[in-house]
């Protein structure tokens, strides 16, 4: 492709990626494809061939926001208390999802496609940011062997989802976390 | 109005209510109101003067669902485990869930509207049938003392909605239920 295609090419992904972050942060995950491209001054054909799924748009959407999270995970890398740097993680995942509408959604297709397109996603940058947070939680006994980063980024979204009709989702979303954290009924089941 | 004109529009809603149910079967929560219109023979406007908003379309839907689980909830309140009936019952909030597609988001507006519509809404009524159950189990001892059936809810509908793109929904959403009531990281926090 001839530079000036090329740098063409970039600013109308630019462009377009500008539109789908304001229509997902005003009408959600639902936000329409064909009102994107409108605003965008583009056919719709244009903005398939750069989101050619739902998912595929709302990871674009969710890029900044997911690698500021994997900036997270490492900075608390060196917490003291191992159980202290997963959990002030893990809010803030909570936190973000409840604020940036459509990274909840981007993360719950996590498992829904084959392992060659999630090892891309957002879901493999996020869980490969937490390993090193909960191996160490769960060397130390914090986290009972066998959760995988997976499971929590997964309560974490759903706890998102469940809240975002909610008057102070939150709040709200933040509390079903921690007595998810605590457990609703901790004591081992018999037998 | 005269009685044949009533049964006319029982007939009328009847109809819809089953044109409704399909469709909300095969695309979910979001199913078009324009095409349940068009399918049930009826117009757009009769529709929305019966389901007002997408929240009482899909409490329409959801009520047999809602109803025999409640049925399910005074069937275990004579268990003798508290725990084990509560778990049971949430179980089975869970399975409905996942299976019936429409119900986690029609459960999800629990909060979103002022009191007068929430009580005769379905988080409503699961709470009430929930109540005895939870608070059996909170006397025992086997849940925290604050833990409330509208929690218990949330976050059943919260790891449904996480997984509803998952290949195995049903068997993830009972793992991660699981989790959570277990807890992700029971310890106590420090003071």
């Amino acid at each position: 492709m001839p530079d000036r295609q090329r740098a063409d090419a970039v600013r109308n992904y630019a462009r377009i990626l500008a539109v789908a972050e304001d229509e997902v942060a005003t009408h959600g995950a639902g936000a329409s494809l064909e009102q994107i491209a409108r605003t965008a001054g583009v056919g719709s054909a244009t903005v398939r061939r750069h989101f050619p799924t739902r998912r595929a748009l709302l990871e674009a959407v969710s890029r900044k926001r997911i690698d500021a999270l994997c900036g997270r995970a490492r900075d608390l890398a060196d917490t003291a208390d191992s159980r202290d740097a997963l959990l002030t993680w893990m809010d803030d995942v909570v936190a973000y999802c409840v604020s940036a509408r459509g990274l909840a959604a981007a993360l719950a297709y996590d498992g829904a496609e084959p392992e060659s397109v999630h090892e891309n996603s957002c879901s493999a940058a996020l869980e490969n940011a937490g390993d090193p947070l909960l191996g160490r939680a769960v060397e130390d006994g914090a986290v009972p062997a066998g959760v995988t980063v997976s499971d929590l980024i997964a309560l974490a979204v759903g706890v998102v989802l469940a809240t975002e009709h909610h008057p102070d989702p939150a709040d709200r979303a933040d509390r079903l976390f921690r007595l998810a954290v605590a457990g609703l009924s901790p004591r081992p089941a018999a037998g």
